[in-house]
C-alpha cells in the first residue's frame, strides 16, 4: 500500500530477495540500535491494520442503515463475505501479483502466488528478509505486517460496490464478483503504482509530466472501487419502482443511527488506513497525516452541509455523513503532500461535490442507495487531482503535475470500469445477477436468508 | 491538554520560539539517540487523538438512544456538526487562543489566530521548532499533534451542552452557540490552566493554598460543559409535558442499546483522554492512568446501581450507564494523582453523586434528558475537589489543597455558567432558541429535518 | 496472561521480590538504553487492555442482538455488571490469587490478596520492582499495565456464561455466580498454567508428554467460560417453549445489525486479546500473531457459511458471525505456533463444527441462545487440541504433544464445569436462579429492570 509519500515502488512488499543486507539472525537485529524504533514503526503498522479492519463495520453499518429494512441481513452477511474472502483471496493470491516478484506482462499484469508459509524458519537469510532486513531497508515492519495490512485494504474495494448494487443483486452472483475483483483485478492496478508498475515508473519520465501521487488510494482503492460499482450498477440497473413515470420516488434509509456509527467508524478506521499508509511511525510524516486526514473529514461534513442545505431547504443528515466520507475520500491521495489548510479546501470541495454527484446520479437514473460512486468515484478522482492543484510542487524530488494525477486517475477508473462491466456482464449472461421481482419486493433478507433483522414478537 | 501531571505551563503548544535549542535538521534529530523515544511518545498522543474522536461517537450514541426516537435525526446531526465546527474552529481561532504567544488581557484572555500552515518549510530553525524541538524540551510530539488532540477535546465541551437542550432546542441557534463556545468561550477557561493563565500561575501561590491540579479537565473540560449546559437549559425551559401539575412525567430513552454502545465508546476513548493527557508514552505514567481511569469508571457503574436501586427499587440501567460515566469524569482531574484504591472510591462516590444528581434536579424541574449536568457538571466538581480528597500531598514539588480545587473549579463552572447563560439569552432574543410546540410535538426529525431516523416500509 | 508462546511461568503477574537488580530508580531506568523499548513495550500492553475491553460491548451486543427485544435490557445490565465487578473482584482478589507469590495448596490453590496501592512510593526498591525491573527482566511493562490487561481478561469468562443463560436466569442469582467465577474459580485454573501453577510444570515433564500449550486462553478463558456456561445451563433448563413436544421451535434473534456490530468488535479486540499476550511489541511475535488470529477469523467465517449452507439450506448470518469467533477461539491456543496457512485451516474446521455443534446442542435440548457453549466450548477444546496438530513440533525449546494439549483442556474444561454446575446449584437451592414463568413471558426488561429497551411513542 502506499508508497511512503515519494513514489518508489513500495519495496516492503518485495518477495524475499538474496542480497539482503547480512544480518546474522533476528536476535542479534533486535539487539542493536534500530530494535526499538523498529518495533515502534512495525507496531504501528499493525494497528493502522486493525484500524483499516474496523472500516469493514464501517461500511456494514453504513450500508444497512442507508438502505431498506428488508434487505439488511443481506448487506450484513455480504460485508461479512467480503472481509473473509478478500483477506483470504489476497493471501492465496492477490498479495503476490499487487507486488510481484516477476512481472508476466512487462508493468502491467503479474501473476500472484499463495503466501509464503516459512514462519518459524530461523535460518539467517530468511530472518534477515522477512525482518532484520525490512528495518534495515527503512522499511519498518515485517513481512507479516506488510501483508495483514494489505489484506485490509483488498477488501475495502468490493465492500464499496457492495453499497451500489444493494437491495437487488443476486448473492450469489455477487459473491463470485466480489471474489475475482478483490483478487484478480484489484491487484493488477494495485501493482501499476505500489507494485512499482508502469504508473510507478511513469513518475519521472518526463520533466513536463512530473510523477504520480497516489498517497493511499483516492484512486487506487476509492476511485478503483467506485468506477467497479459504476460498471455494476450499469449492468444491474436501479431498483423496481424507483425511477418512475412520475418522477424519482425517494426511497428512505432505514436506520439513520446505524448509519452514522459506520461513518465514525470508517473516520475512526481513515486514521489508520492514511495514517498507516506512510509506511512508518515517523512523527512528522504521521502527525501530518492525521491532521489533514481529520480536518479534511471535518470539512467535508460541513461542505456537504453547507450545500445540501442551499441545494435541498433542509439540513441532510445523510448529507452531512457522506459529506465526511467525501473529505475523506478526496485527501486520501495527497495526505502527505497537501497544507493543513489545504486539507480544509480539498475536503470543503469534496463535499459540495458528493451532493451535486448524488443528485446527477439521479437524475441520470442511475441508482446507488447508499452514494458510493459519488463518495468513492466522483471523490476519488476529484482526491487526486486535487494533489495537482493543492500538493506542494515537488515531493521527494520529483515534480508533482496535474497532467499526471489527471492519466493515473482515468487509468485506474476506466480500468475499474471497463473490467467489472465485462465480468457483471458475464455473469448476468451465465447465471443472472438479480433477484426475481417478487424477491425484490419481499426483500432479501426473508427471501434469500429465510431471516428478518429485527424481530419483536415471541411467546 | 492537561499539562503532565505537575502544573507547569504546557509547552507543547507554545508557537516556535526563536530560542529553540540548535537541531540542524529533522533527519539529523531523527538518526540521533532520542528518535525512538521520540516516535514512540508521539504516536500515543496521535492514537489518543483518535480514541477521543471516537467519543464523539460514545456522546451522539448515549444522546440520541436516551432521549425519543423522534428527535434522533437532530442529535446525530447536531453532534456530527460540532465535531466539524469544533475541530475547524479550534483549528481557525481557539487553538492560538488557549495556547498563548501573547496576552491581550493578561493571563486572563488571548486573541487566538489561525493554525501555521507552515506543513514543508524544511528550514532548519522551523524544523527545531516543530518537530525536534518538542522531544528536545521533553515534550514528545509534534507540533501537528498536540494540535490533533487538543482539537479533538475542544469539541467535547459543546457536546455535553447538546444533550442537556436535546429535543427541544432550534438548531439554527443551536449552530451558532455551539461554534461560538467552542472557538471563544472553551480556549479562555482553557488557557487560565493548561495556557499558563493566572489560574496555572496560582497554583504554587501559596504555601498554605498549595496548586491547582486538572490532571485531565474534571473542571477544564467537564464542568464547563456542564455548566455551560445548566446556563442553556435555564434559559430554554423543560420539554413540554414533563413537569405538569399531576407531577414529572418520565420519558423514556428510545433506544437503550445504542445508548450502551455510545457509553462503551466512551469509556474506550477515555483511555485516551486521559492517557494521552500524560503527554507522553511515559510507562508508569500511562500505566497508573490507565489504572485508575478503568477502575474509577467500574466502580462508578457500581456505586450506581447501588444507589439506584436503593432509592428507585429496581436495577436501573441508565443510571448504570451514566455512573460509568461519572467515575470517569469523578478521576478525570486526579487521574494521575490518586492511587488505585483511591480512585475506586472516587469513582464510587461518583457513581452515588450521578443519582442523587439526576433525581434532585428533576425536583427542580431542571430538564437534562441525558443527565448531562449531573454527570459532567456535578461530578465534574466533585473529581476536581476529590484531588484535594484522596490525591497524595504533594505532586511535582508543589503542595496540593483543598482549597486550591475549590476556587479552580468555581471559577471555571462560574464563567461557564454565566457566559453560556448570556450566549444562550442573546440569542434567545435575537432568534429564539427554542422550537415552536408543534414541531417539539411532531418531533425535530421530521419537523427541521424531513426525514426521520427509522423507517420501515416501502415497495 | 499468557505466557509469551514458550511457557515459563509468566514472570510478570510476580509481586515484587527482593532480589530485584539493582536499579537506582526509575528516572535512572528512563535515562538508560532500554527506555525506548521498554515504553513501546509497555504502551502495546495498555492498547491491548483497551482493545480487550471493547470485547465487552462485543459481548453485549452480540448476546442482546441474538436474543429477544423483551430481554435486552436484562443482558445489558448484565454485562455492564460483569466488566464493573469482575475488574473490581479480580483487582481486591483476583490478580493476587491467579499469579501467587505463596501457594496454599501447592501448585493448584493460592489465596488472593487486595492489589498493592503503593502508587507513589518512589523508593528504589519499590520502583525497581514495579516499573524498571520489569523491563529488565524482558517483561516489558509495569505491574500496573499487567494488572489492568489481566483485569480486562478475567471479565470474559463471566461474559461467556451471561449469554447462554440469557432470558431466563434471575438477577440477582446471577450476579453472585459472576462475582465467584470472575473473582475466585477463574484465577484457579488460570494460576495452573499462567500462575505457574502444576499444568505449567507438567509442560516438560516427560519426553512424550511435552508441554501444554495455551497461548492467550482458548482453554484458559474461552473452554473455562463455555464448560461454566454449560453447567449453568443445565441447572437451569431451557427457555420455556422452546422444546416442546412438536419439536424445537426457533427464537429468532431481534436485531441482527447490533449483533454485527458486536461481532466485528470482538474481531478488533481479538487482535489485542491475542496480540497482547505476546508481553511484548516483539515485531517477529506480534506480527505473526496478528495474521494468524485474522485469517483464523476470517477462515472461520468462510467454514461456518459453507457448512451451514450445506446443512441449512440458506445463507445464515448468525452462523456466519458464529463462524468468525469460532475461528478466533481456534486461534487462541496457538496464535503463536501455527503458521498462517495452518490458521486458515484451524478456522475453516472452527468454523464448521460451531454449527455443527449449535445444531447438536438443540438436539440434545440443551438451549443455549446465543451459542456461547459451541463458540467458547467446543470451539475452545477444538483450538487447545489444534495446537497438537498443526503447531510445530517444538517451541522454545520443549515438545509440543497433542497428549499434553488433551489433558490441559480436559482438566481446565472439567474443572470449570463441575464447579459451576455447582454453585448454580445452591444458588438454585438457596434463592432460586430462574425467574417465575409471568415473568419470563413477560420479557426481563419490564419485570425486572421496569423498562423497555426501545420506546417509540410519547407525547
Amino acid at each position: 500500500m502506499a508508497a511512503p509519500a515519494a513514489e518508489t515502488p513500495a519495496p516492503a512488499a518485495e518477495a524475499p530477495t538474496e542480497d539482503a543486507p547480512a544480518v546474522a539472525s533476528y536476535e542479534d537485529f533486535m539487539a542493536g540500535p534500530d530494535a526499538a524504533m523498529f518495533t515502534v514503526n512495525n507496531l504501528w503498522i499493525l494497528i493502522s491494520a486493525a484500524l483499516v479492519f474496523i472500516m469493514h463495520l464501517g461500511f456494514a453499518s453504513v450500508e444497512s442503515g442507508m438502505c431498506q429494512q428488508k434487505n439488511t441481513v443481506n448487506i450484513l452477511f455480504k460485508n461479512l463475505f467480503i472481509v473473509c474472502i478478500g483477506a483470504l483471496g489476497y493471501m492465496a493470491w492477490g498479495f503476490n501479483a499487487m507486488y510481484p516478484g516477476d512481472w508476466t506482462i512487462s508493468n502491467v499484469f503479474a501473476f500472484g502466488s499463495p503466501l509464503t508459509n516459512t514462519f518459524y524458519d530461523d535460518s539467517a537469510e530468511v530472518v534477515a528478509n522477512l525482518t532484520g532486513a525490512y528495518a534495515d531497508n527503512g522499511n519498518c515492519y515485517t513481512y507479516w505486517s506488510d501483508f495483514i495490512f494489505q489484506a485490509m485494504f483488498a477488501a475495502t474495494a468490493a465492500t464499496i460496490v457492495s453499497g451500489a448494487v444493494a437491495e437487488r443483486v443476486k448473492l450469489t452472483s455477487f459473491m463470485i464478483y466480489a471474489t475475482i475483483l478483490v483478487t484478480l483485478l484489484y491487484p493488477i492496478t494495485g501493482s501499476w503504482e505500489w507494485g512499482g508498475g508502469w504508473l510507478n515508473q511513469f513518475d519521472g519520465g518526463s520533466e513536463e509530466t512530473g510523477q504520480f501521487i497516489d498517497f493511499a488510494g483516492s484512486s487506487l482503492v476509492h476511485a478503483f472501487g467506485g468506477f467497479s460499482a459504476l460498471g455494476a450498477v450499469l449492468v444491474l440497473g436501479p431498483r423496481l419502482g424507483k425511477y418512475t413515470k412520475d418522477g424519482t420516488k425517494p426511497i428512505l434509509p432505514h436506520n439513520l443511527p446505524l448509519a452514522n456509527i459506520g461513518v465514525f467508524m470508517l473516520i475512526l478506521g481513515w486514521f489508520g488506513f492514511n495514517g498507516g499508509s506512510v509506511l512508518s511511525a515517523d512523527p512528522q510524516g504521521v502527525s501530518r497525516v492525521f491532521v489533514t486526514t481529520g480536518m479534511a473529514a471535518f470539512a467535508g461534513g460541513l461542505g456537504a452541509i453547507l450545500i445540501s442545505w442551499i441545494v435541498l431547504k433542509k439540513p441532510d443528515l445523510s448529507m452531512a455523513l457522506n459529506g465526511t466520507l467525501a473529505g475523506l475520500v478526496g485527501i486520501t491521495a495527497g495526505a502527505g503532500a497537501i497544507t493543513p489548510w489545504g486539507a480544509v479546501l480539498v475536503g470543503l470541495i469534496a463535499g459540495g461535490i458528493v451532493v451535486v454527484s448524488v443528485l446527477l446520479l439521479d437524475k441520470l437514473k442511475i441508482d446507488d442507495p447508499v452514494g458510493a460512486i459519488s463518495v468513492h468515484g466522483t471523490c476519488g478522482i476529484w482526491g487526486t487531482l486535487a494533489v495537482g492543484i493543492f500538493g506542494k510542487e515537488e515531493l521527494a524530488g520529483e515534480k508533482i503535475s496535474f497532467m499526471a494525477q489527471l492519466i493515473g486517475t482515468l487509468s485506474i477508473s476506466a480500468f475499474a470500469f471497463v473490467c467489472s462491466f465485462a465480468l457483471f456482464f458475464i455473469l448476468k449472461m451465465i447465471m443472472g445477477v438479480r433477484v426475481d421481482a417478487q424477491e425484490e419486493h419481499e426483500g432479501l433478507d426473508v427471501a434469500e436468508h429465510g431471516s428478518p433483522a429485527y424481530n419483536d414478537s415471541q411467546a
